[in-house]
């Protein structure tokens, strides 16, 4: 039997809490503490905040250098932002102490693409350190990236990829049927698109590592957002929506190679969405139509994402890594 | 520009001609000749065999030793056989030369399943050597194994897994539709697959990898196969079969996890197959259901699944290797 992993979690939100709890199950996981700088949660038991009896006696601290002081761990789930950028204060530290990173930072799945520099000084400082880093999820992270890389290993020739997701946010949880706008109206929804304020994460970032992948340089990339608009009035477990407001989003980014449209990422997620799913369509030889019904489930697999990421992360040479590095997911 | 990969082919049967101007198309290969023991091959042009104009001047030798008498490749295609066994003594000297293989060899998946000895011989002077020896495919290499192994990165929980492929043969090259048992009676096709004489080669190997990744401990491992019986008169391109001949094969394989059936892999191969398509369900947390409508079609994407390996080989460690242990498969 190999020895145990020690395992940090680095964001105590809701995601943080699922990916603990998961983890906790897992007999080669041993996890050593948690991180969070709100002081509501600082100091307190993991046991007592999950519920898991295991947990007991592991505590939530204020910073890296507190909870290290303790415990060092290998490996730091960490859950706490969407960009890169506000991310790279909390990487840094954990590159140069050599502990490995799997991170839901929704810009970490490609960050070269936003912060090139910033990502080359982090990889450095990964590699000089032995510390991996990388970022995953399901989207961005598996359904609209790395399963369609997956898909060309059998192909002669691609010319296009093309990927469409609708996710059913009625069943998911809170945050994120606010997360998508629901109750606003759609102007609201637009304008704070626009801020940048309102929106889902990391879907140019799938763009670009499916285009690093396949070695195409493109051009004319784009992202347009819309609200989805609510045709009647839609209630579930968390809020209401009166017919004609926003119940969601439909976000779409595209690019050219060689002056053609041939990478498209289309996203609606809303509520009471119908037929929910994630299809992939590849031009080339042989051509590949792939779909996948119902969807893979986003919030509980997230978090499986992260911790079977970690299953494989240690032995990936070290630096700043993309999924498409690592061996095939495997479910561990 | 990374330098090319000098690239020689082991076998030049069909599946060999194809592999070999499919890899003359990428410049990032350089082919340096053929191996065949066929007297009427030895000595010829591959430019000659290929119509590829690129090719001339590279020849087929009898035997690796005078292959690399006068270029040594770093890499070999290799479709000679579907035994391991059988396999073994053309792979052996590939690995003590430190050349890297990438084979179509069905049972080379996973030759743990049947010769765990010489997989861990093999493995050992692959290491010693620097070689990399690997098997792949479309079936097995993809939709069997490696494609419902990738699906299970975002599982939490994984139960059970089934797969299904129905390929339809009237589409496929000649030699396949006659290896399915076209037009022979269903009690020959029976006799010849009790025989081990008939039957598509690698379905128990495709089990067993992904066992091997689930780490599941499976039992009552079991293969069956019966003729698809033509219920009116087919013809294709190549051969005519009447109405109560066989068409092609139904080929099953499933083993128990924890006393129940929780790995089923179902093959039909077939003339005038309706509705081919390759179909897996993940039994766990989340359930997943994907299906590739029209299915990955074989002969073309065996060779792409073949000289896209290739090109990640290179940088895995030596070894006897399986396709979960390289990084996810990708177009190259």
């Amino acid at each position: 039997m190999s020895k145990k992993i020690k395992v940090a979690q680095y964001g105590l939100g809701p995601i943080g809490i699922e990916s603990l709890k998961l983890a906790a199950s897992k007999s080669w996981i041993e996890i050593v503490g948690g991180i969070d700088i709100d002081p509501n949660k600082v100091g307190k038991d993991l046991g007592e905040i999950t519920k898991i009896e295991n947990l007991k006696g592991r505590l939530v601290y204020r910073s890296l250098d507190e909870l290290i002081a303790g415990n060092k761990p290998d490996v730091v789930f960490h859950t706490t932002v969407s960009k890169f950028k506000a991310a790279y204060d909390q990487l840094e530290p954990l590159a140069r102490h050599g502990i490995s990173v799997v991170s839901t930072c929704e810009e970490l799945l490609y960050p070269q693409l936003l912060n090139a520099d910033l990502a080359a000084r982090l990889d450095k400082i990964a590699r000089d350190n032995h510390s991996r880093i990388i970022g995953t999820g399901v989207n961005p992270g598996f359904v609209m990236d790395v399963l369609p890389v997956c898909m060309t290993g059998v192909s002669r020739d691609v010319r296009e990829i093309h990927v469409q997701r609708v996710v059913n946010a009625s069943t998911r949880r809170e945050p994120l049927q606010r997360k998508i706008g629901s109750g606003w109206t759609p102007e609201e929804f637009r304008q704070r698109f626009k801020e940048g304020k309102a929106g889902h994460a990391g879907l140019k970032e799938s763009l670009a590592l499916i285009a690093h992948c396949m070695n195409w340089k493109y051009t004319d990339l784009t992202e347009v957002g819309d609200a989805m608009v609510a045709d009647a009035d839609i209630k579930t477990q968390f809020l209401e929506v009166k017919k004609g407001q926003c119940c969601g989003l439909h976000q779409r980014a595209e690019a050219k190679v060689n002056g053609k449209v041939a990478l498209t990422l289309d996203l609606k997620m809303y509520l009471d969405a119908k037929n929910p799913h994630d299809a992939i369509q590849i031009e080339g030889e042989p051509p590949l139509d792939v779909v996948v019904n119902g969807g893979v489930a986003g919030d509980h697999a997230t978090v499986a994402a992260l911790i079977n990421t970690a299953g494989r992360i240690q032995k990936a040479p070290a630096g700043l890594l993309l999924m498409t590095d690592l061996p095939v997911p495997v479910w561990r």
